[in-house]
C-alpha cells in the first residue's frame, strides 16, 4: 500500500500519541502523561496552535510522525523550520519514510521562506546521524546547547 | 542612571540593529545586510511578529538586547522560551545586565507556562558559559545540533 505524508488531524491524535510514547521509550526519556496529552491536543489543534504534526499514513495505519514549528535566525532574518521530533515505528524503518518526511518538510520550509532546517539528535543514535549526514545536513559542533528547567 | 529591561519599540530598531551587528562581529558570523534589516523590522513589529526583542535601556541609550521566541517540547507538552540572541555591548558588561535580562525572561517564561528556557552558546565563549552555569542551566552534552542550509 502507498505511504503518504499528511497533516495530522484530530482523529489521528491517539495514534500519534502512541508514537510519541514509543519515541520517548527509544530515547530513554519521560513520555507525556494524561495531563500532557490533553495539553498536546489543545496546542496541536486549538485556536492558537503552537506546533504542527505530519504523519506517514498507509491506509488507516500511521507509521511515523514529524513534529515541527518555526524558529527564527536574527542574522539571516529568516524563519527556520525546527524539527522537534521525527519518528518512524520500528517495523516500518528502512522503507524510505524518513526521506518522504524530509521531502515534505523541505517543501514546507521553502514555502515559508526559511533559510534553514534544524533539529537535535542523540549522540548514540548512529542510524539517525548517518541519515542526516546523507541529507547534506551538518552538526554545529562549535555550539553548546543549554537548558534551564523551570 | 538606572538600567531597565523593556520591550523593544519601533524607534529602538536602529540601535538594536547596531547591537545585532556587534554580536555578529563578536561571534565571527555574517551580520544582517540591508535586505535582512528590512525583513527583521517587519518580522519584529509587523502584524505576524515572528520573535520578540527586549532591550536594556539606560535613558536613551540601549546597552544590550535579547531576542527570543517560543518553541515547544512534545514530551513536556509545554512551550519553551528559546533565547536566540543575548548581547550586551562591551563597555556595559559586568554591570549585572545579563542577570536583569534573565530575571525578565524567566518572568515571561513562567507567565507563558513554559517548562524550560533554552539557548546555544559558542564553545569558546567562556565568560558566557560561566554565567549560564551560575544560573543553574545545564549543557545538553548528549545531543548534537544539526542544520541543513536551504
Amino acid at each position: 500500500m502507498k505511504i503518504t505524508i499528511k497533516k495530522a488531524r484530530k482523529k489521528d491524535f491517539k495514534k500519534v500519541l502512541g508514537l510519541i510514547n514509543e519515541l520517548a521509550k527509544f530515547e530513554k526519556l519521560e513520555p507525556p502523561g494524561k495531563k500532557e496529552a490533553k495539553r498536546l491536543f489543545r496546542d496541536a489543534f486549538g485556536e492558537k496552535a503552537k506546533f504542527k504534526i505530519l504523519t506517514a499514513a498507509e491506509g488507516k495505519n500511521i507509521l511515523g510522525y514529524a513534529f515541527y514549528f518555526f524558529t527564527y535566525s536574527s542574522f539571516l532574518a529568516k524563519p527556520t523550520l525546527y524539527l522537534e521530533d521525527l519518528f518512524i515505528t520500528e517495523r516500518s524503518r528502512n522503507l524510505g519514510i524518513g526521506k518522504l518526511f524530509f521531502k515534505e518538510l523541505l517543501r514546507i520550509a521553502l514555502k515559508n521562506k526559511c533559510g534553514r532546517m534544524e533539529w537535535c539528535v542523540l549522540d548514540w543514535n548512529k542510524d539517525a546521524i548517518e541519515f542526516y549526514n546523507k541529507l547534506g545536513a551538518k552538526p554545529l559542533s562549535d555550539w553548546i546547547y543549554y537548558r534551564k528547567v523551570l
